[in-house]
């Protein structure tokens, strides 16, 4: 079975897809059982009082052209979805059906696929079923189920997110709790998980612990440092 | 020479220093003479309505385990400053004075080595002295200088990086106004200069022009999107 790491991610961030896919490979090379962990992305901004890169204008095109980049030297297809950002909630909530199935993984790689991939528009019903259909799932009922218990594993899984100290997606999360964000840190996780990479948790808390120097104002009411 | 590539700094970030720690070996590698640009991120962060990884305690820890992380497989010496954030004002203006030397980019990496690889305190004159000396160039009235002329410099400097569009540091701008944001992204910037990485900017910009399909309550208001 490998190392259990989750995979938090959402459909509507091109950084989950460029990471799933090189997600199947990285797994068997590296030992790793991939626990895919869908997150609504938009409940993660509202919570840590962060902005996506798609909200800031300035961000938003130089992230595209950074994800087309990115894309290019991975050998991914990248069409890019019909509008974006775009409405991932149903996507998420039908995923959250299956997390139990073994084909949770390649279920997230198909959907996130056919989004960032191949351009298909994820905002319909229509899509998510082919999709569902395509990898061999049940997709009886989806749309109640979704609404239903899906929703209610999303706002389960989002939370678990928030809690491990997610504040973006995608991350990966070890055992141990240590976490690598976006998808341009497989290769930390790779190195971490090799024995190539020390224990540096130890080192940076020690850095962390060191007093704040200067503050632009208003920053610490803006977060409610503790 | 090489290729004219500009690197937009500040001291307060630490992947500034990862990426000056390469930047000498990067430059004789791929062809490149860099045009070192101090700028003040605070300024940028207040222009873009962005918040620094140091101003979220969430993403504050999370960043600095990472920066420990890359220093260690980076083979980068990290001890990190004595207090994080800290005023890089001072050390920064001091820059602007020599940014016409041959040796700005020895000064620049000097300044950012002081810092974050051995943990000296750069909001200290004497340390800004000590370093200025150490690499040859006249430090003489240096005080009254960076208060004079190198505040005037790192205005139009900062303000010249946000016309081109950066919004962190450190940012690597090519002569057609490209630009690649982040220490992990020189590799990106490396296939570019060989070619290895094709044109992109009209796939990108194509996706960029496409409708937006969800948004955030209050997210148009708070950048005034156009």
């Amino acid at each position: 079975m490998g190392i259990p790491v989750r995979l938090w991610f959402d459909y509507i961030s091109p950084y989950s897809y460029l990471a799933l896919t090189r997600a199947e490979r990285f797994a068997a090379e590296h030992g790793v059982s991939w626990a895919v962990r869908p997150v609504f992305y938009g409940a993660v901004l509202d919570a840590t009082g962060l902005s996506g890169p798609a909200e800031i204008p300035i961000k938003r095109e130089y992230t595209l052209n950074d994800v087309v980049r990115a894309a290019e030297l991975l050998g991914a297809a990248l069409v890019g979805p019909p509008a974006h950002p775009f409405r991932s909630l149903e996507a998420l909530r039908a995923t959250c059906l299956f997390l139990d199935d073994p084909r949770a993984l390649t279920l997230v790689v198909a959907l996130s696929t056919a989004a960032w991939g191949e351009g298909r528009d994820l905002t319909r019903w229509e899509t998510i079923h082919e999709v569902v259909d395509s990898v061999g799932l049940d997709g009886s009922d989806l749309e109640a189920r979704a609404a239903d218990a899906g929703k209610e594993v999303l706002r389960r899984t989002t939370g678990q997110a928030l809690e491990a100290g997610v504040f973006g997606v995608p991350t990966f999360g070890l055992p141990d709790g240590e976490l690598f964000w976006g998808h341009d840190r497989l290769d930390h996780l790779a190195a971490r998980l090799s024995g190539r990479l020390p224990e540096t948790a130890q080192r940076s808390e020690e850095i962390a612990a060191r007093p704040r120097g200067v503050d632009r104002p208003g920053v610490a009411e803006r977060f409610e440092r503790a």
